[in-house]
């Protein structure tokens, strides 16, 4: 089977790691043989804006429909207003998509460096559903009287019954599927958001009553921030709303040794529209161009594009052979004390892959 | 000088921590000679709430307003929807009188337990500047449809132009106190939200104009939330929202101990109301009445109401007693793995602070 994949490497290292993603994937489909994929490149991004107003072109999203896929880089450049660049692309098309589910694993692969004096890897292991289309991001609001002494600022978050409902459930059918703790953690902030939140509850309570099978708990996201870091074992599924999903992530990418670990799927569940992944790691100017960023996540995105296009056991050999690199440390990028470049590192993960 | 303090133990451990925040405060007292405390006792809780169906007293904030300061333990109960709680006697002080700074120092102390690997009490110093009366938790917003297929919850963040001035300032004028790096971090995500937090950075680099002398930086909330566990030692003051500021500061209440740990004040600077000072805690109804929980963070507390009421430097001493008592292990409650009960604590305590 061939899969069209639109790819947007987007700024900053973007491109860079972008490379990594697509190397893995044609090792993958070279291995199995009976699969492979085609690549259309979008130049989406700062760049394209800065020469014509626009991040991404006016039918950009009716082009990428056609997709079985989307791969994207990296977002954001300080040349652009991060607001303008990010609902101009990557928001857009999350939103653009109902790419409605945020799919964030924190897992801390044997050999990765964890901040925590006394967790290791059978600790931090554990996924976050991040509601991906609405709620604080909706982009609802305002200013009145702008630059006057009375300015008042809005921001509204407007949360959908049946959007909230698929996201939980969501959570509950991929707590079966984990099999792990058959547990979903409820990351709310009901104790003062006297609306969104206390809604949001009630319907975490609704989607429950369906999964017997499902232990479930309900944590604040204020209280979640301090558990992740004083007892992570004790989470299998957590769901939360754009916002928190989008802080617990990066604390959660922070126990797993770094953004260079973070990897992540938006997804359409029903395939209406492409699903979208990417690494959480953001487009690191600084570093642009230099060849030493860490292509892990990029990796493990792709790998997990795999998983949602094919469903497929033998993609968990990726992980591993990532897993393999870390453990010998022989290549691996500054940001992890190494002095490998950021193809090195994608060739040794695609070389590690071919001998398993 | 004499000092009318309002009491307000609340819920849970509320009681039993709040003995030793006025331990500390009459030990101190009597120390000085010149200064004295009168309390007065509220029974306002959840309990109140099931006998009288408020909170507090309808005339509960005309009462209180009379008082130098307020001490308050801990709110809620499982008995009481948490919102209802909260919103009827916490939040309702806090914004009843517009004590729209929230002032958490997370600050590591020698002895205390931290759970990142390579840091310590150095690394470890730094006080988050909550805005404390508006934005995420305006309390504004509602629901459509209610319980039907287009349900729809609203949650409106409400940001005004003379508040979120007087909490940058605030953040500036304590950094040139502190004299730390001199630096403000402003803390964000106008990535994301771009009316609310556009609106705030705006604020942000306007308030930073008038002092040349500090230096900024602006950080996502989601970046901060990493960079707590990679490079806490990078920080000074922040400054945040209401809700961000909330997350962090629990986040940071790990980095420090845990919730043992943190103190908090909830100021009106103006004093056109009385201020409030709370551990940052909640009710811990599960070891209610036990005689177990930790009472350092309602003494840091106290400590803090005595620096808002005196800007006397000898309240330092104060730390350096709880941080005697942590360096001899001796009498310690079991979150912290001893096994004093919560006054022995208190007395340690007092008996350090005696001596110094
Ligand atoms: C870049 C930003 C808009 C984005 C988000 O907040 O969703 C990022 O932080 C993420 O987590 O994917
Ligand atoms: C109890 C809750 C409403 C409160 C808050 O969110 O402000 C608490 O978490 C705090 O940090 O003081």
């Amino acid at each position: 089977k061939k899969f069209k994949i639109a790819v947007i490497p987007g700024d900053g290292i973007g491109n860079e790691v972008m490379a990594e993603g697509i190397k893995i994937l044609d090792t993958f489909a070279a291995i199995k043989g009976d699969i492979s994929f085609e690549y259309q490149y979008f130049p989406w991004g700062c760049e394209y804006y800065l020469k014509t107003g626009n991040m991404m072109d006016a039918n950009g999203l009716k082009v990428l429909k056609e997709f079985d896929a989307i791969l994207l880089g990296a977002v954001g450049d300080p040349s652009v207003p991060d607001h303008v660049s990010l609902h101009g692309l990557l928001l857009k098309i999350r939103q653009g998509f109902n790419q409605y589910i945020n799919l964030r694993p924190i897992k801390l692969l044997p050999g990765a460096p964890c901040p925590l004096k006394d967790k290791g890897p059978k600790d931090i292991d554990f996924v976050v559903i991040r509601e991906n289309v609405e709620g604080e991001y909706a982009g609802v609001g305002g200013i009145r009287f702008p630059d006057m002494p009375e300015e008042i600022a809005i921001q509204t978050g407007v949360f959908t019954r049946k959007n909230t409902e698929k996201v939980m459930d969501y959570a509950f059918k991929l707590a079966q599927k984990r099999n792990k703790f058959n547990k979903v953690t409820n990351v709310t902030k009901s104790n003062a958001l006297n609306y969104s939140m206390v809604f949001w509850d009630k319907i975490f309570k609704e989607i429950a009553e369906g999964y017997q099978d499902i232990k479930t708990e309900t944590n604040h996201v204020d209280a979640v921030s301090m558990y992740f870091l004083q007892r992570p074992e004790t989470y299998d599924v957590l769901v939360a709303s754009n916002l928190f999903g989008d802080i617990i992530t990066d604390l959660g990418a922070a126990l797993q040794g770094g953004l260079g670990f973070a990897a992540s799927g938006n997804l359409n569940l029903e395939k209406e529209y492409p699903s979208m992944f990417e690494p959480v790691h953001g487009s690191a100017p600084d570093i642009k161009d230099k060849g030493i960023a860490n292509p892990i996540a990029m990796i493990w995105t792709a790998k997990m594009m795999l998983d949602f296009l094919l469903e497929d056991p033998d993609t968990e050999a990726i992980i591993e052979a990532i897993t393999g690199v870390l453990l010998e440390g022989k290549t691996l990028t500054p940001d992890l004390k190494g002095n490998a470049k950021t193809h090195e590192v994608g060739d040794a993960v695609c070389q590690k892959l071919k001998m398993l």
